[in-house]
């Protein structure tokens, strides 16, 4: 199809549990403009679908396009999807229970909708946007305010029986560890996502601990971002770059345990926590897997971090939704 | 084909790091004779395939057969192993590496030979003969001096690129527990392998610790088994009860970790101590694994013991060779 043909474009969705992020692009995957609108999720299911729907046709319009030339739409949503009848089985942090997500979209919009997991979806983008060679096996890690991963096997998506697979970020990695928001104690989750550094650090200065986090924020902490962080690690903070390697251990071991599960051929990193924190956390992150990891099961393996940033999981609503269309 | 005609017959067989196991099947999968021998990894990779050879001729032997009647032999070795050409990559048990182990045996026996990885076969042969519905995505773990895993994923063993996948006994689930064979700390086989339970009690009776096993073998504990523990047990030795207890509690939280990350249908727990202490660790398993598991990723999931024992493995060999001389 020409420039100018109806159905040419291709729209992806991140819906969060406190944004909604659309993007509009073209079918060889360039990003030709986005939209942004917060979630409110306490309004219920009806009123997120009626805010993801102006969101694409904002995104549409911030184009000067119309909807009739998208040919599809793909949603990552935050939890447990069946994929074939776009069903949110379970999105906790939307507060969804058995959502016909794809039926209520469709209806308001006109088009072919596409769900999927939030984290599964990112990794489609980031392997049919960054992984040039496209890998047989590739994992998807995702570190921001929680962690969530995306299992690429055998080059398709991995879901499992329950659709629940690639649930990274609950894996216990150390029994005795910090309680995490789950329920379980010592999550992958508890012990190196934002919220966990966080955590460690908010108990730290409660208990006394000296931090240049205190005087960029004040004593509460207020608004503290994973960009903090890092200016107090750079100004040459000992006590936060200490907590930051500490994620970043433990980050290294999570990706040894799912390397001598799995075998990939390559790890991604992906989400907040990773792109502001790179520089500080992928060395230590390389270094540890490698140490932990099974003799003969890290050799040709890559662990990177994605350049997608936020765009990953836009860009694999795309992705997804111009795989459903073709 | 008909009986007595040549190559119906199948061989499967399980190489160890201190016994050789072989057993003879008809097409259909039934046993109609094994034999058994050490075997002396000692002596170097060409004298252990020797030894191979010799069992298998003589458990062929043993059922009134001749190696012309044998259509193929399918071989589990402990290590990393390349199917594709049959060459053993890695086994520490044996002290092997890269060994053409398909290759040197074919020329001893004059039959395809295939090779595997041994607890992949050894859930080969759990698939095939226990596992009526064939599940899409089913785990298997083994647990006895180690800890190893199958996982069949789409219907297929899954290896990923390193043909390393599927090792689960070296997750770390303690980053501050025991020390591990491996080098590491806190994997799930230094926490509730047989080695790993025999440790504990041994060094528990060392601090002074009172126990039947004491009675039973002496106070050097010598040559103690997995069935001297369920003994101890049945006799009310609240001390060994609690050692067994939290090695199931351990396999219970691996067992999530699994279900999180692969969401199978069913994980099926086989190997010595499984098979020795089933019914004092299945009902802690199956509760731990629940009550961590991700919420919506247990329903409809089965955690199962395996009643093949021993014979999983050379159950397995058989469904190799057989599938690979359709």
């Amino acid at each position: 199809m020409g420039d100018g043909d109806k159905g040419e474009y291709l729209v992806g969705v991140d819906l969060g549990g406190t944004k909604i992020y659309a993007g509009v692009f073209k079918p060889g995957l360039s990003c030709i403009g986005t939209a942004r609108v917060s979630t409110k999720a306490d309004r219920g299911a009806d009123a997120v679908i009626e805010r993801v729907a102006h969101c694409v046709q904002d995104a549409v319009d911030e184009c000067d396009l119309a909807m009739k030339q998208v040919r599809g739409v793909g949603v990552g949503a935050p939890g447990a999807v069946d994929t074939e009848t776009g069903r949110v089985i379970f999105a906790p942090n939307l507060g969804w229970e058995d959502v016909q997500f794809k039926k209520a979209l469709e209806k308001r919009l006109d088009v072919p909708v596409f769900v999927e997991n939030d984290c599964n979806q990112a990794m489609l983008g980031v392997y049919e946007k960054e992984l040039g060679a496209k890998p047989q096996h590739a994992l998807g890690i995702f570190i921001g305010t929680g962690i969530g991963g995306g299992l690429i096997l055998d080059r398709r998506l991995h879901a499992g029986f329950n659709r629940t697979g690639g649930e990274v970020g609950h894996m216990v990695l150390e029994v005795n560890g910090p309680k995490c928001g789950c329920g379980n104690s010592g999550c992958f989750e508890a012990l190196a996502s934002r919220s966990a550094i966080f955590r460690r650090v908010e108990d730290a200065v409660k208990d006394g601990q000296k931090t240049l986090l205190t005087d960029m924020l004040g004593k509460d902490l207020k608004d503290m971002r994973s960009g903090d962080l890092r200016k107090a690690i750079r100004r040459g903070d000992k006590f936060v770059e200490k907590v930051v390697e500490e994620a970043a251990l433990y980050t290294g071991i999570a990706i040894a345990n799912l390397i001598n599960l799995l075998s990939p051929e390559i790890v991604v990193l992906g989400g907040g926590l990773i792109e502001a924190l790179e520089d500080e956390m992928m060395a230590i992150i390389l270094e540890t897997a490698k140490d932990y990891a099974f003799p003969g099961t890290m050799k040709g393996v890559d662990i990177v971090a994605s350049k997608l940033a936020d765009e990953a999981g836009i860009m694999g609503g795309a992705v997804l939704a111009r795989r459903e269309t073709k």
